[in-house]
């Protein structure tokens, strides 16, 4: 069956009058509702920058913005002023969008090998070209000019054939130089032509036609949510769509919605707590330090080991947050090798590791030092099926400590462990059992016993706890109480190395 | 100050309910409207079919239809495969339209030298490209991608600079392959988003934008004038929009409207009546037979001869027409040298005999044989204003015959002449008076005596008749009389030579 | 068999020290070769330059020198400035020489509708590329970049299908930027790798692959016959090769040498001496006045008139010259509209007064004003068979008279004709002859009573006389008599005009 | 000053007829020439593939022969049908070799950081294209088409500027589908233009405009040396040519020469005997398995391990050779990340185990196992210069062990070390000396007392010996009364892995 807008909008404005579903339009009423829990237990995903921007490949996937924003990147201009005539145009750049060496099912094996579980494409990014066939993109989409073939179908074909990854769709709400959104930007968001006719209707699109997992909103900072209508959208996602189970949402949805409302929080890019937060949340993070999209002029040195891809998994994690890893494919439809190999590393790793990071939740304790912890339980009968971290029981919790760098004189020391005369030391991916010892109230591990060439790992560690003494703490209300969870607190950023 | 789509629509509906401007959205009253001035006095016009379509160049400016359309061409098809990699889309086509030797000024002097006294240019043709930066095509037109600039207004502002011409806008209100638009036709045009985001929406801009004197519609077949709301958007061009006065539409806004209801009347292209047609009328041919865009394959053969444009002027404006000759421009912004030369041609013939072409009416009698006639009044004090045709009076009347065929033993027998002894026959260009005599109820013109060094042309004559007798004839009712003027009579087409 | 050039050399060289040839190397002996008859009799000749400058086709064929030589023309700075970034180079438009609509019968088709009997092709412009696959000429040339194809073989084979017509090929000596010839060059012509790799190795493989009937050299002006060899390259074309008995060259062979030596003589572009030149001659001009290659910026007042070529053509054979027109096609491989129109034109022209062109001579008059004179006789045994001229003798002389203004009250006057009482006057194409009459010395042809409606073309009128008086008039001794021949007369030159 | 062709022909026959120089055109002669010392002592080099197969970068850098060559490569073929039109020839992919992002200093400093003492780029391979503006390869080389630049000049530049490497060029002799080439070939190589006017000319133009330290030969096994002139260039280029003192050759210029002729053997690609050569050798390997240029679809395990790399290069070195690793560049001018990342880890590698490889020489033994070894003379007077291994000598000789796999237990068995009570074992980058011992004639090396956290490398590790027992052993002799090293002994060769 056809869609028609039209009717669309009257079933949205009946809906958001009539009250007769579960989800109102309203902030306290969408943010009731809980996460699925596939996005809790998945911890790791793929992220995946593709567009236009991938020709040029110059600077980053903000090459439109960077040649005719209003303050251009002198270097991106001299790129174009050296190698494309005057009258050249950005759109100009999509029929070299070949993707000639595009094969989905390579690709899809590609994002598999990393390990991850989810999988997030950017379906259309502030260029506005979408990377599917879009009703509402004419002639500015990866069928109409450039690669003649629907990408976001493609891969996600592939994907469902790999099997074992959740797929979802980035949406970037505004668009730098599209007229009807500068058009209703002049005026001050008080004309909406454009949300309607582009933004709304191709969300619409995208979920009915692609029944995706989960909706990466981006790009709204510029106007509010009631501008963007993003609390109706998100009603309609949650009451009525075709994947309104399963579907998982980030907090992109207007200016100041980020880190308050919506499905699980993003704050800015790189988020980096350092404890726990009580909300579900996401990080995202890049491959490239220098750009999301793939820029040809990525040296070796730009391009993040994978101890560094681990750390922020870890600590990640332990927090109560996710980490999607992106990194951008060529003009010509591949992950270059070095993308490929870090994949594979990162796989490598987690098919050792993966028991302390999937369908773990963080603990009562999130850290010692460099040491994060997650943790999982036997039985699920006595614990909150809702509750943020696991409560630690001596029979029933077992944790994980992610061991970031090999310890001082191979002694590695974890004030936050009580030790029972039960408690049982392994590290994954290795045989032996290690030895535990109490003193001064610190436990330590002793590493030194360990041959180095049975080491599963020369990146990280994860050592299996078990048995450890039962302990009541609260992380969150600790949190409160230390004053570090309150309102205006902007956690720790991102730093670039060097 | 910026264009509310919203807005518009609001309008449109007062507009229409209220009822209190001076047309209504019904073809009664719009058809009511008194076709301008100017337009009645033009006569003749260049039609400029420019797109895409000028990059492969090689069919006609349904190229892509014959590419890609339910039956596709043989020949086009072969092309593709020849010249391009099967990845290849007809958007990829969009950067090399380049214009690059595209001067305005140099433009709008060719088509100046035709005598063409209206421009009209195809704003956007079933491709869907426009030719002008539209809020409402992006990355689709002119500006975005390919030429980057504002065909339709750097043309505007070149014939404005010139002087003397009309400017008007051709524009196509389907597109075979717009998505929004297909959408609609499988909904058997119930829903009308196509209408409501690009038509009404683009019609609206280019009305605002360059202020065109005549909107040249096509492209309605499929659907009928409700689905377009051809009839609200002309109330709303006649009632309030900045051209209101002047503005001059065809007749080609919805299945079943051409050659009924309208402005001027176009039935269909070539229209060739050879008798007076009541309403206003144009008939649009090409320069070259096989295409209205220019086409690369297009042979010295293919060009119409100067004197076949003649002949097609003189019996459409006898018969109350106008004549749109259309010749197409190339992907780099030239007229080829034979359309520049055949227009200037024309202008040249035109220098001479235009004051038997402009300002003119139809005549009391069409024609004798390959002979058509024009007419003037000294005096408009006893004439009415509207009336089709300028009645015959001695004093009042001047006639001008068309000659089309220089005549045997140049004895000229023009049976619907009636002489006084007042008469004086002159040839336009041509200083000595002719010699006229009455033999058996026919005036015969003695043409031998001319010097044929002297002649203004080899091709066709105009000649002035002034004094005649004052005759009683309604020509229009004598049609009706005769029975050629029936609601189902198709009158003969235009038929493509050899 | 396979050419190896050193076994050429060696043939050479055994070839001019010997002397067991007819041709020695030199000069005089060169010289003193008759030109092959069909070349006299052919008189009108289509030139053809076409190359890789038909893909900027902006200024001429010289656009390379005028982007990149020593003083570079302003306007195609800009251009490439305009339109291509800063690295590309001249050699990058060769991918773009599509020649995707180039149909070779069809080509030759539009040649042979010209009424042309000889067609000369640039196999190499001073750009250095040829139009063949050429074993000296490695990746730049019609084969091995860009088109795809042996053009000059494809012209070649397409012509001999359609009949009727020599084929010729023009050949560029120097190559500007080539820097095999520019170390020549800076070594003074003291060295000559160049000569020897390319120019000798090419020449004889277009000879023995080609079989070509003219040989048209061309930019030889910068260095001597001797650097170019080409008093040894003449001595083999005419004693060995497979083309000696035929083949027609030039005079373009080293510095100082046109105009002196060869085959016949050409001077410089546009020779028009308006008189009668001893030595067998050829002018060649341009369809379009401001370029020989096609050039996208041509306007229709760029391209000869009809009228003008028909005059070129009278006073060049009326003067013992060929004319050789020239028309280049398009990248894509067509000749435009406006050139098939002009050559069908003339071939109509052609077809009519022909006889008074092909096989004539000229006759002891050459022209009274604007009207110019050849002539043939009815029998040729009492003629000498390589005397320039044919004498004029009642019984067995024909003399042409090219009208190419009409005159003067439709009387033509005629000083040179002399009368005798059997002389009939007819105009080729109008069947009633025509009066003529002697007054005072001058004889008169009265053209009053001509319908001008059955003249066979309103440009130029060829009008036969037959059994006009004997009379022994030697028109080179009068030129000599009279001071016009002289080693350093400059003729007058071409004009452009306006 | 420029050069000429027939002189510099003339010097080589006045050389080779009277042999006044120090070598003579002989294989005897020539092959009587030390090597350079720079290159015995340099051990490891960059090989660097560039050229047109950049463009398509699909297959290998054999593409176009895969392409159009005899047997075509069905996927090769396959991908031009996909992506390119049937007219598009290979020299068409010129203009796209861009080098748009090449930047000759960071480029340099790349290669630099590998730890390679010198660098060969292809100056042309088999597609003839030149990589430096050739005068005889007209717009067939890299300042004519393409990047516009002297690609060959600018790396050399950068290079110095960087320091610390030799610089050579690689240049195939033979050219698939040059019609010269082809026309020898045809002739059974009875002629030789290709070889005079291409590949001498080509061979001393770049001698003497780059003065380049080696010339690999390449591409010359379907013709003689004598066709080749091979003898007579190097007799040049060891008599007279601006680099007589340091040039290196190697030893492919004729069929059946490589192995046994010219300056060091490389024999085949991949060469890797294992066990001691007597003459200086060279084996060439590529980082990317499957080609030498670079390709696009290069998957992350198709390059080679860093470990299989050190590999390589230890059992090169101790058995006489250098290692020549080989990675290509993109069409805009990089060394992808991949590459990038090996080099500087192999270069890290270097920093601390390269005085066991730069400026040793192989020792008595050559390896024990998987332990290769090399080694170095405190004092160089008892030694002869020329020998081709150090002999062992108690307090002159240095020995390194190269151990390419962690031992067994940690206990390292060394049957070919004789220690001495003064013997002394440090492992590279690790302070504490190691514990030695003998058993049953064994020496063996405790590392079980190594602290793996301050391991310098997880791959490879070099222990230094020192003070072993002296021992008479000539390891040539050796192989001679092994029969291991006869005329026809084909050693092992490279094999692709899995």
């Amino acid at each position: 069956m056809r869609i028609h807008l039209a009717v669309l909008y009257a079933y949205f404005w009946a809906n958001f009058n009539v009250y007769s579903h579960a989800y109102e339009p309203s902030w306290e009423s969408l943010d009731s509702r809980p996460i699925p829990r596939w996005f809790e237990d998945a911890k790791f995903g793929i992220f995946c920058h593709w567009g236009v921007y991938a020709v040029p490949s110059f600077s980053t996937e903000w090459f439109w913005y960077q040649w005719q924003g209003p303050q251009p990147s002198a270097s991106v201009v001299a790129f174009m002023k050296q190698n494309f005539p005057p009258r050249f145009t950005y759109a100009d750049f999509a029929p070299m969008f070949t993707a000639d060496l595009f094969d989905p099912d390579r690709f899809a094996n590609i994002v598999k090998s990393s390990g991850a579980k989810y999988f997030v494409l950017t379906s259309k990014h502030v260029e506005g070209y979408t990377m599917w066939p879009s009703n509402f993109s004419w002639n500015w989409n990866s069928k109409d000019i450039g690669p003649n073939r629907d990408l976001v179908g493609d891969i996600q074909q592939a994907l469902k054939k790999v099997g074992g990854m959740r797929f979802g769709l980035y949406y970037c709400l505004y668009e730098w130089f599209n007229r009807q959104y500068l058009n209703d930007k002049a005026n001050q968001f008080t004309t909406d032509d454009y949300v309607r006719e582009v933004v709304l209707a191709q969300l619409t699109e995208i979920v009915n036609n692609y029944k995706p997992d989960l909706i990466w909103g981006d790009g709204e900072y510029e106007a509010p949510d009631t501008y963007w209508k993003s609390m109706n959208f998100l009603a309609w996602l949650y009451n009525d769509s075709p994947v309104k189970e399963n579907v998982v949402v980030n907090d992109r949805w207007g200016r100041g919605v980020p880190g308050h409302h919506g499905g699980y929080l993003t704050f800015w890019d790189h988020f980096d707590p350092r404890h726990l937060v009580a909300r579900k949340w996401e990080s995202c993070i890049e491959l490239d330090y220098g750009s999301w999209g793939f820029r040809r002029p990525m040296t070796a040195d730009d391009v993040m080991p994978v101890k560094e891809v681990i750390s922020w998994l870890a600590r990640t994690i332990a927090c109560n947050g996710n980490l999607l890893l992106n990194a951008g494919p060529t003009h010509d439809g591949r992950y270059v090798p070095i993308f490929e190999e870090r994949f594979k590393q990162i796989g490598q790793w987690l098919s050792i590791n993966g028991k302390a990071v999937y369908k773990t939740k963080p603990w009562i304790y999130q850290n010692d030092s460099d040491v994060w912890y997650t943790s999982q339980v036997r039985s699920k009968r006595s614990h909150p099926q809702r509750q943020v971290f696991n409560p630690q029981d001596t029979e029933n919790t077992i944790v994980y400590a992610f061991v970031l760098a090999w310890p001082h004189e191979s002694q590695l020391m974890l004030p936050s462990i009580k030790l029972t005369n039960k408690s049982v030391a392994t590290m994954l991916g290795y045989s032996t059992p290690l030895l535990l010892r109490n003193v001064r109230n610190t436990t330590i591990i002793d590493l030194s016993a360990i041959n180095w060439r049975d080491l599963p790992s020369y990146d990280a560690w994860v050592i299996k706890l078990e048995y450890l003494a039962t302990e009541q703490r609260d992380p969150i209300k600790q949190l409160i109480k230390d004053g570090i969870l309150t309102r205006d607190e902007r956690p720790r950023i991102w730093k670039r190395r060097g």
